[in-house]
């Protein structure tokens, strides 16, 4: 029998708990893959009393995280705790203490990647993280290994379950925003503050993830401009399934000269596009390769088993490694502090809806002012009602400081009475 | 500068010349990802005369694909040729010089795979083979790592392009199977031959090698029952509307009780399923596994770019373990001969439109042949036109077997005029 490599798993929640299960059950078959057994040596929870389904001898477990960190034996320390501190000071001291990691921390890779990444290289260990990203989905490697030869020039995701399942319910079922945010807390979808989520903030850590992979270079969350789904309303998902749009939270990175834009919002996405068909808590990452084309991951973005999956995953690769003496591709980074592009200047489509008054030239005035500021028409639509009329335009690709420019005047015209609505729409053919 | 990486380019057409261009472009990128240049040493092509659009010197040319094979200056051999042979002799004999190798051949891989596998094993070399299934789409890699640490229960792939335009075309325009094929051909989506596309071969190959991959056993083309799409009507898929479903040719393999049942066939898909929204000559594959749920891997199928994109990923992963003397997993068909399920014993539900005369007793007559054979009805809907009615019925699942006795009785019943349509139901919630 072959020496066992040795785990030290720090946390036993959702993902620790689900993680520790998947090793124990699956044991023989991930020995056949590693050619060696991996064995849970410690693993450290904050509170020692708590009844815990994972089946470990009492011997295993401690409340000490930094013991584990510090004990000899382990090869692998996988960090499951979540948030920044401690989990970046255990990180950053299991590094230097020679043990590889396996983390899911997305808050930590997208505010401090650099440093803990850095920890990993210069102590020689391998940091891996797909679950950090679309939880089971295989994301983070297909992008470093398979898309080696490629050029990625966009990451497009729908990278949050919870406003997906949310916008998939006011989708098909007409609730309200309000209504659908109450049936995911009561399935059990929500954290106990729900804006992390709502806010799109959750996806912007992992869109920094991801752009980072993707265009080898360093993203970090606040690099991502960020605009949740509490402003859609059941209107404008109707209104855009009449013009054959479904709405979505993305989370969109692209490189173009050299400058990443990162930004996630609300878009109107073409029914005929592939992520317009992930429905419910599902996540899918959609990617534009220039040779490859576009590719689509999709899968559960949350949940013990998926993340557990993930976190097994990278473990068997790291435990694969030991054996033979290799190590993965490391940080790819390559490229220094990227330059992100300034907002203001990201290339956007816009859907416009305005109420004006219903009198002769008010069409005329209102596309003078979007020509004005360099933004083109492609459709408008026009419905009569009185003494009011609404109209609703979808606009070429122009940058976002235009659109702002042309909003804010037209607001000012005082023959129209309001801006109702308006929604980046993405994934048509001209971007 | 550091010793390059050296390749052999084994045949010079859509996928090698594809390959040869990537590497010559993208050189910096890969460079950097290597941290090795790659070179293209040799390029094998059968007739030296014909104009190229890859630049290479003159003197890298040959028409002596043994003589790449034996050169000893070589890492990689990467064959593009296709076919059975001469690409065996070529594979076995470069992995018996030493060196690695990265195919795009699924004929050779589904149908002598544990051979070539033996030979690369046998001589501690890499044999990769990314863009044998689904073109650009990085799926074995996701099954062979990412889900190393999972238990996958099925997979069911749309993996071929020219079939699903086809399908795609009858379902959205209403054309015909002939009509759809015509624009396929125009178009330049089908093989001088189409057959190996219609009937449902080339789908099988591909299926071969994805079930080897995901059940750890070894599968090979002639384990895989295939059924084509000739025999799909427009009537069939606006029924299949009518009831919320599509109709997808699907490569479809599962495990139970350590039996493979693998097959390929059109069928019935709930238009909610992810499978459902990929159209055209996308192609894409969605994975069961026991811990990470559903997963889905989508991207165009075939074409230089995307397949050349695969290649060059391979070749990426052999180069960077080279540099480092590691070496990836290897084969993982750690299963002896897998037990294929006879396919009598698959357990499929169907779909079934039956012509019958329109008198009292005669569902009743149908239903006892079903309840007879054990297959449980699910749903039916009769429509009346004079003397004659429809009955439409959708089974629970049964084994084939029981379906073809069904079949067979429903048949020699007086009062069934015809079995006008039948076609089997899939990625419902019971199966």
């Amino acid at each position: 029998m072959r020496e066992p490599v040795r785990i030290g798993l720090l946390g036993c929640g959702i993902v620790g708990g689900a993680t520790a299960r998947i090793l124990i059950e699956h044991a023989d078959d991930i020995e056949t893959r590693v050619g060696r057994p991996i064995e849970i040596a410690r693993i450290a929870v904050r509170d020692l009393s708590k009844e815990r389904a994972v089946r470990l001898s009492p011997d295993r477990w401690t409340d000490d995280a930094w013991g584990v960190v510090h004990d000899p034996s382990i090869d692998i320390v996988v960090e499951a705790i979540g948030g920044i501190q401690p989990a970046r000071d255990l990180v950053v001291e299991a590094a230097k203490a020679g043990k590889h990691i396996v983390t899911a921390n997305k808050e930590l890779l997208a505010t401090l990647g650099e440093e803990v990444m850095g920890a990993a290289e210069a102590s020689g260990v391998e940091l891996l993280f797909e679950a950090s990203v679309g939880g089971g989905i295989p994301i983070i490697r297909p992008l470093k290994e398979s898309l080696a030869g490629d050029r990625v020039r966009r990451v497009m995701g729908i990278v949050n379950g919870t406003t997906n399942f949310i916008l998939t319910r006011m989708s098909e079922t007409g609730e309200s925003f309000t209504e659908a945010l109450t049936e995911a807390a009561r399935l059990g979808y929500t954290e106990l503050d729900p804006s992390a989520d709502v806010d799109g903030h959750d996806a912007a850590a992992k869109l920094a993830i991801l752009a980072s992979i993707a265009f080898n270079a360093r993203v970090v969350a606040s690099d991502v401009q960020t605009d949740g789904i509490s402003g859609v309303g059941v209107a404008d998902i109707r209104a855009a399934h009449d013009l054959g749009y479904e709405v979505k939270l993305l989370a969109v990175a692209e490189v173009e000269d050299g400058q990443i834009s990162a930004r996630v919002h609300p878009a109107m996405l073409p029914k005929t596009h592939p992520l317009a068909a992930v429905r419910d808590v599902f996540n899918a990452v959609f990617v534009e390769g220039s040779e490859v084309g576009e590719l689509m991951f999709f899968g559960r973005g949350a949940g013990g088993g998926p993340t557990g999956s993930a976190v097994v995953g990278d473990i068997v690769e790291i435990a694969r490694n030991i054996s033979s003496g290799a190590s993965g591709p490391g940080c790819t980074c390559y490229h220094d502090r990227a330059r992100i592009r300034p907002p203001d200047e990201a290339l956007v489509r816009y859907y416009v809806v305005l109420s004006v008054m219903d009198q002769p030239g008010v069409l005329s005035a209102v596309a003078g002012v979007f020509a004005k500021h360099g933004v083109s028409i492609a459709s408008v639509r026009q419905e009569g009602s009185g003494e009011e009329a609404t109209l609703m335009l979808i606009t070429h690709a122009a940058s976002e400081g235009h659109h702002a420019r042309t909003l804010a005047e037209l607001r000012s015209l005082e023959t129209v009475k309001n801006i109702d609505s308006k929604m980046r729409v993405t994934g048509t053919a001209e971007g």
